[in-house]
């Protein structure tokens, strides 16, 4: 499987906390554990030219997962539009925390996609509440995570077709963690954690996620439609 | 309840053969059923200033029907966004025909909505396959129209919340004809009956359905949700 | 509308703590709110003859609220049987908390409905997610209660069709708190909320979803299908 | 993969008609193609002891696929009651034709899963409406059976997770022929075609849905949920 990582990598070159955590970026810590698991893995960020998201390298990605943050306005009209409609045929997007308000995750989801949010280190516990879905498959009942960003209810998301994790926040709130839709012949997930002052790439079970996610996403060879003007299969009546 | 039916209104004046069945526009049809039954109806069309959909419009508006076809990129982007932004605030919106093309719903989808056509006359027959749906109140099995235009699958819109009706065609082909979504606290309610070039809306049953989707998505109330940054409801412990 | 509340009515004359927050039983409490919301309510016990669910009480119920615990076994298979058929014929019903256990919610999901406990005074906060649903009118952001018997996922139900409310309990857990699902012509709402040694039930918010739980669950009259050998509407042609 | 084919075994040694198209039985048909396609394949019958179905035989079963449709009755309940904590504990279930009225599927469902039928060598076509499923991996836009038997609309199940296939009769109807449900743990594909007097399990398409199906169903291990008492994870405060 072909995956592109993507990250805006911007907060990791400017912030010396996030420095720390992810020296090289979070997408290098994502493309290794997921090269690691035998994938072929490219990455692209923000500053390179076409946000390294050419023609080219859309047809040849399979699978993309997206991080963006602080500069979501920065990504080009035309690429985000480009990004949606390789989606729209077939492309797997895997939507990772604050890219929730993503050019290409708002487009495609066709509502704000706001939130409530807090930087105040609380505990995060993710339930798994679709125990059959393949993107739970290696957790348990729950996954915990001791320090990370809130985010909160309401998420103005269209109703996902599957809700696979609910998290509950030590300061009082809940949020639908992890979701899957279909557009098109694509499909997404979106996944919640991964605020980048904290280590979360890093956890095991949250990488276990993440290519749960993206063998998931992966279309093998579904049917492409023909659209417009079309001739009747039948004989139509006189009428 | 105040209902707003905004129509493109050309082909009732430029082609004859419409212009025979609708002399006012098919919107002069449906404010009429509607106001029968006891709402309060406005109308506004495309070549009105702002297209008849000022703030204030918009603003007392509790349920906006749509029809367009030909014109669809004549709405401005910028009316386009604010009839999509007062759905996510509440506005129910019964999307009709070849409106799925529409600037407001696809905006709102987030996907192509293209789907197969053909003008030959087809018989449809839209078969109930929700029968506890308030939507589906006072029809029978199916819903029999002798000649229509066709719509066929793949019609490329995200998995509805909810499937009301399926359309077989005397061509062969299926199509899912009555479907609701939720955006934000907006109800919406795709129907997919209604070429200009038949008397559809005179149809006593296809009214009824007009009727009950209005009144279905109409929002009497619901929650106005916070976004944004949150101080926490609980203690949070000391790490 | 007719409504009938049914309550095993057990606790209330067996444990004085409940005796002194429901002297006269769960149902009189809930019949009360509703009366006072202009409903015609009926009430139905488990030790009444037939369980109080005659065939006649049953036709001429619109919708049923259920109450059971610790005697869903004594609920005779019949009388379950009947329940869930007036269901599927278009009565609605209300499936209040540990009646998530019932004979005639299990055999309308046929899943195990089984959960965590516990019964720990946590601190309760439903979190609305579905801020376009009539069942949410009037309920602000959340919905808290102080304390409350604990519920937690995974709760062994079918996906929901919609899900409305989401609880985080004070000790760790969530719980999808308030659901939607509907079977043949009948709709189903389950409420969460309710151990009998809490005064949940004069909650004036519990009592506000309550109350539009049962305006969502009635049917007014949708299709009734016809079932069984048929007859070809169109021509078939010879082969 | 561990499948088990799990057939009625009846028509095909009463009517000459199907033994001329089955000689071996439609399960040793069905056998054939997936041992052909790799995987680990057993077979068993309503007339073997514990109709084939030991506790051992399940235990052993990733899939389970089932036909059956005039002896329904004679499936004793205690092993349809066996099948069914079989699902929910994370069994695939593959749900072929009549076996709609099968009681491993009614008890599953909870709903009477009518449907309308008819034999009169219809013409079916079955569109795909969800591209972007596993399923209709290697199927065009359409799959044309040139006879079977009719089945239409109102199909009385709950509402799919996913629907994936409409089909279109000569007749007149419709009906949703490929459908998804989760239970539990275990997922369930339901597909309609294969009525037993037409060569329809010979047909390749036919039988790439049902290896897609098959593959789709299988549960690699996901987590498996604890219920009951549960003690608080985080400290309850004092009130």
């Amino acid at each position: 499987m072909n995956i592109t990582v993507w990250n805006e990598y911007r907060h990791e070159k400017e912030n010396p906390v996030v420095t720390d955590i992810y020296p090289e970026g979070i997408h290098h810590v994502i493309a290794g554990f997921l090269e690691e698991a035998g994938h072929n893995v490219k990455t692209a960020t923000l500053d390179e030219e076409h946000h390294g998201l050419t023609e080219e390298v859309l047809a040849n990605t399979d699978v993309l997962i997206w991080w963006g943050h602080k500069a979501h306005d920065e990504v080009e009209e035309d690429i985000a539009e480009a990004v949606k409609q390789r989606v729209l045929e077939g492309m797997g997007l895997v939507v990772l925390h604050s890219a929730h308000f993503s050019k290409v995750f708002r487009k495609l989801m066709g509502t704000t996609c706001d939130l409530k949010w807090r930087e105040a280190d609380d505990r995060e516990r993710m339930w798994v509440v679709d125990p059959a879905h393949p993107i739970t498959e290696g957790i348990g009942q729950y996954l915990e995570i001791e320090k990370e960003e809130m985010y909160g209810e309401h998420f103005d998301i269209p109703t996902p077709e599957e809700l696979i994790f609910i998290s509950w926040f030590e300061g009082g709130e809940v949020f639908r963690s992890g979701a899957t839709f279909k557009r098109g012949r694509g499909k997404i997930f979106y996944f919640r954690p991964g605020h980048e002052t904290y280590p979360t790439y890093y956890n095991k079970e949250v990488q276990q996620v993440i290519q749960n996610g993206v063998k998931w996403a992966q279309n093998e060879g579904t049917p492409k439609h023909v659209y417009g003007n079309a001739q009747p299969i039948e004989n139509i009546s006189e009428k």
